[in-house]
């Protein structure tokens, strides 16, 4: 019910806690999430003990990022069934915790049509659940090798766009190994240009409002040890101009069946300054980001959040709002400002270099380059 | 000596203290500023009595913007002058507080000639002290002029780049009465079109890494009744993308002779969305910010600011730093990140629709435009 808190130190060496896990101690199974919202001060584990609880933590985005959200509302699906709740009600609960993630709601579905489909052939709850449990490994499993794949795929179309090698890469919000059962999405790939020798610097966005990259981000180079830089969002106009990056690569909450990407707001402009100074934008998602049943950048329904994350300080990490030294609702604005706070925005296709999915690379952005992609991963996937 | 600070209680009425006053009172005149780092939670003023405490509130931006930084600095003469202190010294420590705003050393310049004048002509130093106090009151009284001519000629020329009034404008950083003798320079301009029931929105910019915007132009819109939403920068992109901005309105640091404008950093990303979304992006400046001698845009020096202002909510206001539920030196990124932070950021002539100053407006902007506007204005000045 309600949630516990596991306090870790934070250590120096790489092997971090893992995003998301799932336990199986007496007292029941539990879906256990690293506190996203406290880091880079703390590394907090919150351990969900019912869907409630999962579905809180992803609307206050202790647990965030398209694949994540994914993989997190599987392991809802399984943790619902496991404890013996409504997993159909779960499932509709879990897939429209937030509105923007396809991958969210793609995740959901998997873990519940597999729970669905055992209960179809008379399997009984605990057969049903493990079967929903099943789902989510899978799922997991299947999000680490995606991730592994785009990582290649997208260095290697690096090596093409910018031959030479040294890569300057500019990135915005979090894509790395927080959001995914493996080393992430744009991230993944400046992390296998690091780890290959190839990557000059990499160019971090704070991400406004709530500092995704500053916190985030800048935490996983360090402990990967990527030479990184952080900039305030608008700041990387600056950089463009002194042609000190060489590529772009974000990550994508929804890509729509013309290739329009909605990603964390501030993706747009840099979409825009990129094509302006005829740099590479190239976003880096597996092909759960796509939905083809949105068909359009202007069908992508962007999630509005409270005005308060640009308004106060109360908003940013719980870092700031609780504990010692707190300053708990410490207005920027005079009282009373309205704000407006997109999540995301929606970058169209033309402006977008590359699409990099785990299966294939669609280059120019085309719908039928995103649909025959589709079509032959599916393929693969049945066959 | 030591600055002194004197507690005021926040008004809600929009008399508003003065963002600097020259007082005389028994013992000794003294510059007295309102620290604009304080804002908008408390209304605080900053007495300096001496030319170093007057350096340091410029480099803390405590005092700020490129007008009132060269009325700033004419005072900071009057006031080294009047206390007998070194004029000419005086004169070069204040001139190179900061680097990027022209002003400042005009200011500087204009009250430094008038006490040589007078010295020249055999003055005695209460003479000399005179001259250059007369001086620093007649730039602040020509600016708060100039104020009220820009806000006429931008509001006449917004109605001619987007007739049929009701004016979406968006801003970044803080260009109102905080920054001038009169209603500043881009705000007096939304301003205007407020009081003549022409603005439909100002959209404000919050202007990280110091929020300027979210501090000081959302206080000064609240104060004058503006209808005004306040937005992250990079949030600027969903509102070009949805055709809810009219026109751009930005102050500058420093013209150069090309037409280069350099400003708050940020500007240049919104130029070249502008640009993207056939947008106007308006300067609005007085001549003074116009540097000749400054030949194009990569001849600007453009200051870099401590990382820690991106790293840490230390560098944010005061009001987070001091006084009960302070979190001094609270890192937002882990410790050891490096940030790049440069203050401002230029955008070339082609990118700028017009520039508007107190003596008329330069559209297309071209070296030739603005030399012209030069000439002529001096002229008129001269005879």
């Amino acid at each position: 019910m309600a949630d516990q808190y596991a306090q870790f130190s934070v250590g120096t060496e790489p092997p971090a806690l893992p995003p998301l896990r799932w336990e199986e101690p007496p007292e029941g199974p539990v879906v256990v999430l690293l506190d996203q919202t406290r880091l880079p001060a703390a590394e907090v584990e919150l351990v969900c003990t019912d869907v409630p609880a999962l579905v809180g933590a992803i609307q206050t985005l202790a647990v965030r990022g398209a694949p994540l959200l994914g993989i997190a509302g599987a392991y809802g699906v399984a943790l619902a069934a496991a404890r013996g709740y409504d997993v159909e009600e779960a499932a509709e609960s879990l897939a429209s915790a937030r509105p923007t993630a396809v991958n969210l709601a793609h995740g959901v579905r998997r873990a519940a049509a597999a729970h669905r489909a055992a209960v179809g052939r008379g399997a009984g709850r605990r057969e049903a659940a493990s079967a929903a449990l099943a789902a989510a490994r899978q799922l997991h499993r299947e999000d680490a090798a995606a991730s592994a794949a785009m990582a290649e795929r997208g260095l290697a179309l690096l090596d093409e766009l910018v031959p030479g090698g040294g890569h300057r890469l500019l990135t915005h919000c979090n894509t790395g190994g927080l959001v995914s059962g493996g080393d992430g999405t744009a991230f993944a790939v400046a992390l296998r240009a690091h780890r290959a020798g190839r990557l000059r610097r990499l160019w971090v966005d704070e991400t406004r409002p709530l500092l995704q990259g500053a916190r985030l981000t800048a935490y996983e180079a360090a402990r990967h040890g990527l030479a990184y830089t952080l900039l305030t969002d608008s700041a990387a106009g600056s950089l463009f101009a002194a042609g000190e990056v060489d590529a772009v690569l974000v990550g994508a909450d929804r890509i729509a069946a013309d290739g329009s990407v909605a990603n964390k707001v501030g993706s747009y402009p840099l979409a825009v300054l990129a094509r302006y100074h005829h740099v590479p934008f190239v976003v880096v998602a597996p092909l759960t980001s796509v939905d083809l049943d949105t068909p359009d950048g202007a069908s992508i329904e962007v999630e509005q959040r409270p005005g308060q994350e640009v308004t106060e300080l109360t908003a940013l990490p719980r870092i700031v709002t609780s504990g010692p030294g707190a300053v708990g609702g410490m207005a920027v604005a005079p009282l009373g400002t309205q704000a407006y706070n997109p999540a995301f925005d929606v970058t169209p296709p033309e402006l977008v270099t590359a699409i990099v999915t785990e299966s294939g690379v669609v280059s120019p952005v085309t719908a039928t380059g995103i649909a025959e992609l589709c079509a032959s991963s599916r393929q693969v996937t049945i066959s």
